[in-house]
């Protein structure tokens, strides 16, 4: 997405925290915490996973020659491995990333990764809750006409409407918790996922890594791929809930109908009368293309054999591009909904 | 879908349970139950309720009729509360369908339908998990080589494929539960949503049919569609799960690799010596159908004020087709894992 | 589809051109073209062809067992050339389906049926184009006001309106006689796709065969899928036009706009002042589901090996609900548009 | 998309054309053409359209107001016009933009960026041609295993392969010749798309611009977006031929298949051994992503009214990455069959 498109349609917060750089971090974090994990049980040298902290918290990556890796090898992993190494001192290298796999690196990077994103999420669907209560405590027993089938019905509340905006949020907001259980969790299974290559020390290292990382337990899940696809189809949702508040909205905000105006809609570069409900249409083209997306990335289900490369990669086609969507769905819903006057 | 194809891809059983005449017995079980409820907090008189539960015991439909109502009215309860109502004594008639709309009926009766559908999915997940768990005893030990982006890695067991694929659906069967607590409820909310129809006695009415028909109670939801997307997710999540299993079944059962023959594979036309893993290809195609009929219905969640016509008929489009197409992927995937011989 | 909801956005045209009984029939074409074709240029002997006529002629299905045959070998030209075989003499048996394979039979008595389809389509837009048309007669000069993002620009007239919902029509019927060069060739390829089983007359017999069906030529394309993406795009083009045209009456016909009012809409259950924009809203539906289906369908573009049975399923599980959507677009376009009354 | 990923799955040269940059340069070669066409026919002074051609000759954007401009107008050409308006002399000001509107420009921008793109495409499919080509030229006799519903067929040869992977390019090939007439074409409508605003010299003042733009001329389509996604379609068949011919390699490069090597495959971070297929696999999600923005793209032609925000900004969320990734296909495809060694 170009920086223009974004300024209308993308999230700086988010997209930071998706970043090439936000991802660095939290595979240098992996790398780190397994080294530390390993030589709790002795599968490494304490000395070695001194040598790998330390060389992992005053790395300075060659970004070229990532991008050159991640070309190569369809995975930045091997190259960041190889730079990686050269950072520690040769004694200690066969213990950096030792009985691991790249997809134990990328799957926990992004979890790290997630964790935050769903932190931001959290905060701004309560934000957005709030702003709906305030609407609901101005306007709520306001009479408002409700519409079904495109056509005029019979007259409710504006507290009847602010709920049905509302209460999926709400659900949206509660099944964070349940997603920090069952999804943010460490990814630990070594080349073909079974943790045989840790030697016997796989269930302790993952729970050495795990804790460390603050991120739940759980089996090697590498072509288990459920929770990720989960993940995108709750994004769907919140999308597709902040469509309908904009599908309704630019509904009744058309100057025939008039039940709401917006401050400081969007101006036209030919008539200068016009006040374009810009928030609420971008809400409802967020919310198709997550939807549509989120198709996709089910397609990613079929993850054939112990890992799939073809699939792995739909999924960084697709997730964080939803990730990003949803976050500018809710940081521009927060602006439509202080955008309603009641009419 | 016709009937050889749905003799290859479809499921008779949940093909039955979304049939017209299940619907009809759903609706009429609504009209029933809210008839009593009402009675019961006095806003119909008890002789009301008694003769309409008659009638709708009685009921024979003018199929013909129902169908022409449906192209009428773009839903088949005006034509059916017109029919129901000619059977009910003309005193009594005012009560049938009171303060109720459309979508009170049909979206309540589809939630007595997805109860049922709920009810087959667990009993086969449990009997397709069992069937894994029969060869994991038999071959949870055996050796077997590990494919990496689709390139020889190195040896795991059975074992680990097995919890491979064993673990989603052990996730997906759980969630069973949840989905009956947040998905199986009551829609009861009048014409505009808000319960306004029922004059005050909305909630008890609501409480009182819920309870009879087995359902959960629920504030309307007839503008917030996020639990029948989520539905939907849920499927796309299953479907995604066998279509994985499948496609390993055809890489490992190729010739080449034979890891595992299929007991009674598909014949050729052509070449005699052939034996198709159809079921596992099969299992491939479902899961990418459901997959974007998942995309296709969070569309439907950008609802339009009140009531949305078009929304609404996006979801009978998709989501009926996502739960015959789910119960042919547990269906073939018991046949397919039956058929699993590991060399 | 039940067929509740197939009178609401079925095709039961398109539906008889789909049926099983019209798939036969054009398998049964298929297999006396080639047995021609096969005698004309001596790969069979000339009374084998003539008993092979015969015997599709005077053919008698066992159905149970088609569809058993489709459930155990993916593909229903095994059981049906099983029963063919022994409605042949004996010594003519070899004759039948020589050097074909099942794909040979299913896309080119697919194309036999899209050629039907297209015709009626074809008859559809024309008679569509002719009420725009009538529209444009009627109310060309008049005022309508134009909305652009949801809000009131300035005045333009009926004549632009109705021109653009025709002109995209007028592109997609110019687009048929395109696709009957390019789609609606025949499949010969035998087993692997290359017509060595013809032992040196393929290219004669596929002549031949596609002369007698009136099919166009073409080398074998049973792994080059992009034709029938190319027509599920098209599908997708006309389903999306008819749904603009439908969103826009939905929207212009909205009480407090009432550009026009549609005579005979739709009833409600509940509320008797209500006449619902039932048609237009549908095409919206049909409109989501038809391009969501083309993204599925564009997925099987990914078929794999000399024939993927994943992929061609999939075709079968999108295309033909594309095809009977379609109709059902274009049907109830013509019912719309002789709705419309302008205010 | 992050540049890391973009290293992978990106493409510069395709993602230059669409950059912010082209897109500015496009607009300002519109404006000009524009000025002058209408300068040709009286509608405004040949001085200030020779003032308008300078300033946006040496016209140096505020990039950052830009931006402001798009997240609140939904559109950058506000705050284009705005900024060019401040750069041409005062009495020239109402000739800049006389007569149009944003759509005209930001639709005319694309086709000039899209001509970019189609020609770079065509460069890349015939040179992928010439490499498919030289393969049958080195192998085309080559015996090689066919392969169908996942198991082994019948020998074939390398020539058949090669065909059914060419045969496709070139018909995809040869649509461009048709896109350049039917989709490169001057968007000219004014604020409601029926050229009023130019006062009658609109049908002169599309021609001279369209001329001068090298564009094809067309009636104003502002609302008609079905070349918008018929070009959409078009990439998803050119992605899907190529995600199949990822698929096929990714299969015959098998260890137990081996009837291929690839040249350079990509390492692994833990399995030293090991020449993943990566070119292969990223064509197969690339053609998985194309296929499903593709269903997305199809559904903005539900496009509402005279002019949709929604419908419009969720072709600018599908259509440049679509755009980009059909490139990276074009481009790894090469790189994919220049890898191929056939065993």
């Amino acid at each position: 997405m170009t920086a223009l498109l974004s300024a209308l349609t993308g999230d700086p917060e988010i997209e930071d925290l998706l970043s090439d750089e936000a991802q660095l971090g939290a595979m240098l974090a992996f790398e780190r915490a397994l080294a530390e994990a390993s030589a709790d049980c002795g599968f490494v040298p304490a000395e070695a996973a001194s040598a790998i902290v330390a060389a992992t918290e005053n790395f300075a990556p060659d970004w070229a020659e990532l991008a050159a890796g991640m070309a190569r090898d369809g995975v930045v992993v091997p190259a960041l491995v190889k730079q990686l190494k050269a950072a520690v001192p040769e004694e200690h290298r066969p213990a950096l990333h030792k009985g691991a796999t790249s997809q134990d690196v990328i799957d926990t990077a992004l979890m790290l990764q997630v964790a935050k994103v769903l932190g931001v999420y959290e905060t701004r669907l309560s934000s957005l809750l709030a702003a709906l209560e305030e609407l609901a405590h101005l306007h709520g027993d306001t009479t408002l006409m409700a519409h079904t089938r495109m056509q005029v019905a019979l007259p409710t509340t504006w507290g009847a409407k602010l709920a049905s905006w509302g209460e999926p949020l709400q659900r949206h907001l509660r099944a964070i918790a349940g997603m920090r259980r069952s999804l943010l969790v460490i990814q630990l299974g070594g080349p073909v996922g079974d943790r045989g290559s840790f030697e016997g020390f796989g269930d302790a290292i993952a729970a050495g890594t795990a804790k460390r990382l603050d991120l739940g337990l759980a089996t090697p899940w590498q072509a288990q791929r459920d929770p990720i696809a989960a993940l995108g189809n709750w994004l769907a949702l919140i999308a597709g809930t902040l469509g309908k508040i904009g599908a309704d909205v630019a509904l009744l905000a058309q100057n025939e109908v008039a039940a709401v105006t917006l401050e400081g809609g969007g101006g036209s570069s030919a008539m200068a009368h016009k006040s374009n409900p810009v928030n609420a249409e971008v809400l409802v083209a967020l919310a198709r293309q997550v939807a549509g997306l989120a198709g996709t990335l089910n397609q990613a289900l079929v993850h054939e054999n112990e890992r799939s490369g073809a699939a792995w990669t739909l999924e960084w086609l697709t997730l964080p591009q939803m990730l990003v969507s949803t976050g500018a769905s809710l940081r521009l819903a927060q602006k439509l909904v202080e955008q309603i006057r009641v009419v």
